[in-house]
């Protein structure tokens, strides 16, 4: 007899495992039951589809060869029936059967099953203050947000908006709006944007977006929306308030559990749906996938939250796998790795940031910055600047942040394999990466990342990070701070934090002119801090006891410069 | 007492050697003999410089910042001394010293050695034919070739040039040359250009070269030059002549062992100089690094010759480590990991083809082939290859050949870092790559391309590859081909290969159409195969038993179409 297989969620996992399942079994009864009225939509795509990097919507739900991937679609291509605008508010696991409303015409009907597949997906988190049902205040979660957002973008009504959350999709939203020429106003609630990168990466981020008229307020949480039936202003926790005619919210989603609850299923500690290697929940008839269920952090071995697409596609094509052939394929987890795009600048990370990796408990740890060209200079290379987080006690790498204008995506590949496969720093110092002038410098931005660690690690030399740096020029703090590049470089850019400009060159003719105390704090910086590194070095050599490199250089630096 | 370094060698490998000594100890006294005028070129650029990329040859030996690295660079910014025009002619390894003759005043020199470097490099094969002393035959492999092949093909006298090879270089240089007007044929005496690649992603880079007015020949060699005073044409050895005004050799490099071999140092296997992993020769005293060694590939242990200047870089900086502190950095080898951009194409191969991995006598192989865009259509990506070869026995993965026009280095960076971390399919299927659409597809192509080998391993669909269906068809035999995409997209681009136009959703509807004879030979394409597997799958559920699905489907067809 053909087995029953019914899929909760026609997004991400729930097409991809029922496709999967029909492709391992052409006899199986295979059916998704879909809530809303699309089908397989790209939702990564919405930011884009409002920015007005394409125009028709229909392209946000169609197979690679343009096709829309409706019910019919999927009837005629693969034999799987799709039914949407059908809620399913029970699941009888005793009786194997769910029971649905459609939420056109009410009906309900029952489809019985062998294996369930839960891919119920999440919902955005809103702020419960006063204000929230005015008008022009919006999620972009739904083909349908994605619509009126981009028509009240385009309408030319809307002057200015003011985007909650400066996560991944509020950054990206925070393009699209602008790009359609309205002022955006960023506001997150926590010390930066884009959290999963650390203080001082974050903050060039910051510095680059911000020159796009678009302004970031970190620290502070909306408290109230504030108008007569359009938003008019958000009120801020400090007590500011922001005019805007669009309020977006994006501070985070949560994962749909309610029906899995309702059937007595598990629910794991992260407040998702526990489900095993195989992505089987506590009944083993029904699997999970998708932004529903929690996974395994690889690096730290907990469990985690972590609600993205490919993630969810990939963990549907298991559980699709697993219905039809009993547990034969794994999902072992994730190293949480994530990427966006904002203006000119990409942006992204892959396992723990240094402030994650303390809060994780790792007790030393050891970072690396490095900020270089992604191509050679002959081939307009573009920066990129690269921090790795290591664990000094094991060498394993545990995390890498990677932002700029160049080619980030590759070398954040590249950590995330070094991650998966556990990688020690020794054996990231040598790595044969794709080398050609149109693709990167001789050695890949990645190794020479690595170097920097690997020289750390060995104490060849001792950095300060500009965020350290800042405070202890604030603070006052006696520094010998030197600039090692030519003055004609010095001529063009300077950071004008009271350094001298003392070339490298220089440096190891006159060395004479130094401070005769051995024993002030030195910090050396350059463009990249290479130069910098040469001249700590010769400094130690000399007998000064305290010299540091500024880790990144001019090209690491997020506060205002004396000249650009 | 400080310690005296002496590198032999100023290209890649010397200089990196020698600035990474100075980096760990300012004391010792360090030199740098080159042969020729320059130092710290960078080679790979040559191509770009001769096709008009980028204009000033100085960038070619600059640091980061525009500095030129020249001996007053070597001197002032890292106290080494180098000196040019100076060929070593004999290494004294009882006194430890090596005597060099100045090339221009024959002045001779002594340097006395506590640790020696050889960087000695490479020198380009050249064929021993008739005709060889004719002006304007040249290879592309110094500064001063760059310089005069940059010329040349700028004046405008060059009509039409013959390459001889089609390698790496031969081909970045059939670009740069083509780019200047000028008609470019490519003669290889293999049978396929960028033979790193196995024959049908061979094939498709020469279909796109060949649209760009350039010829390629393969399976000939040149036997003569003809010409008065400049080359007016070569003789092939199938007996063609082929009108040049201008023939560049780059038939590949031999290392340059000769200085190495008379201090009686141990040649390798593969004729280069043996080193062990600390890269010392057979005399504790002397390291070598760069083109002039032999190395270990990673993958199949045996050793192996890799002139490439990325591994040039990373083996300098380890014995320059090394010659200071003892062995305390190793360089384990590569997975041969290569690239190259010729017009809109990129082309990259890492670790072994399926040729290669059958002549090193792995016996049961597994291949997946795949094709796809390398964003979503609605963020305009664009086609690229992926075939990936692993052994059958073990699960792991033997090497990656990636082509297109859309981003291969990030696929082509994982490949290699899968392939060095020694990775099984089953590791492959869940990477957690990057995933945003401006950076890629839900599921990254090189994960599609795993899921694909994986689905071969397990026997969910049996592939051909387009040479295998081009000789079934020249060949005559019987065969039921069908193009299951829609008849709209047939009208667009077609295969004219004798196939019947049966969509996906019409096979499942009219199934009874089909050939009454089970054991027929079917293959199923589509644009990219996705489809065409979705039918195979339904095709056998009806009991066909000899059902195969061209694998890379239209994208991956390298042979003329009917229809573009």
């Amino acid at each position: 007899m053909s087995k029953k297989i019914v899929v909760i969620g026609g997004s991400a996992a729930g097409p991809k495992s029922a496709s999967k399942a029909r492709r391992i079994d052409q006899k199986a009864e295979i059916t998704i039951i879909q809530k809303g009225k699309y089908l397989s939509m790209a939702s990564c795509g919405y930011p884009y589809y409002v920015g007005g990097v394409f125009n028709d919507k229909t392209d946000l739900i169609s197979s690679p060869e343009g096709v829309p991937r409706d019910s019919a679609f999927f009837h005629s291509t693969k034999n799987i029936t799709a039914v949407v605008n059908t809620e399913v508010y029970k699941i009888d696991r005793k009786n194997k059967f769910v029971l649905a409303r459609n939420t056109v015409t009410d009906e309900i009907s029952e489809f019985p099953y062998d294996k369930l597949i839960l891919a119920i997906g999440a919902y955005p988190v809103v702020p419960e203050i006063e204000g929230s049902s005015l008008n022009n205040i919006m999620t972009l979660q739904s083909m349908d947000d994605a619509d009126k957002l981009r028509k009240l973008s385009k309408s030319g009504k809307i002057k200015s908006a003011v985007i909650l959350g400066g996560g991944l999709i509020g950054i990206e939203t925070c393009e699209a709006l602008q790009l359609a020429g309205i002022k955006v106003t960023v506001v997150e609630k926590q010390d930066r944007i884009l959290p999963f990168l650390d203080e001082e990466m974050s903050d060039l981020v910051k510095y680059d977006i911000e020159q796009k008229n678009t302004e970031i307020i970190t620290n502070v949480s909306v408290t109230e929306f504030k108008g007569i039936s359009d938003v008019k202003s958000v009120l801020l926790s400090d007590g500011r308030e922001i005019e805007c005619d669009l309020a977006v919210i994006s501070i985070g989603v949560k994962p749909n559990v309610r029906l899995a609850e309702n059937a007595g299923l598990k629910i794991g500690e992260t407040g998702a749906i526990s489900v095993n290697e195989f992505l089987q929940t506590s009944d083993p008839d029904i699997y999970a996938a998708g932004d529903c269920i929690e996974i395994t952090d690889l690096v730290t071995s907990s469990k985690t939250y972590w609600p993205m697409g490919d993630a969810a596609n990939l963990q549907g094509r298991v559980a699709g796998q697993n219905v039809i052939c009993g547990n034969v394929a794994s999902y072992e987890g994730a190293v949480l790795t994530g990427i966006c795009k904002v203006f000119e600048y990409s942006v992204g990370s892959t396992g723990l940031s240094e402030k994650r990796a303390l809060a994780e408990s790792y007790s030393d740890i050891i970072t690396a910055i490095h900020f270089a060209p992604d191509k050679p200079r002959f081939m307009k290379g573009k920066n990129i600047g690269i921090k790795l987080v290591a664990d000094k006690n094991t060498g394993l790498l545990l995390g890498a942040q990677i932002i700029g204008k160049g080619d980030i995506s590759k070398r954040l590949a590249v950590a995330s394999m070094a991650l998966r496969a556990k990688m020690h720093i020794n054996e990231l110092i040598n790595l044969d990466l794709p080398y050609a002038p149109p693709f990167s410098p001789a050695i890949d931005n990645f190794i020479t990342a690595a170097h920097v660690l690997e020289n750390k690690f060995l104490g060849y030399f001792t950095g300060i990070t500009s965020l350290e740096l800042k405070r202890k020029i604030d603070a006052g703090d006696k520094l010998y701070i030197i600039d090692v590049r030519d003055t004609n470089e010095y001529d063009v850019a300077c950071l004008g934090i009271g350094e001298i400009v003392f070339p490298l060159c220089s440096l190891r003719k006159y060395s004479d002119m130094l401070p005769k105390d051995k024993s002030i704090e030195i910090i050396t910086f350059c463009e990249i801090s290479l130069r910098a590194y040469e001249a700590a070095r010769f400094l130690e050599s000399l007998g000064y006891e305290n010299v540091k490199v500024l880790e990144g250089g001019i090209a690491g630096w997020p506060f205002k410069r004396e000249k650009y």
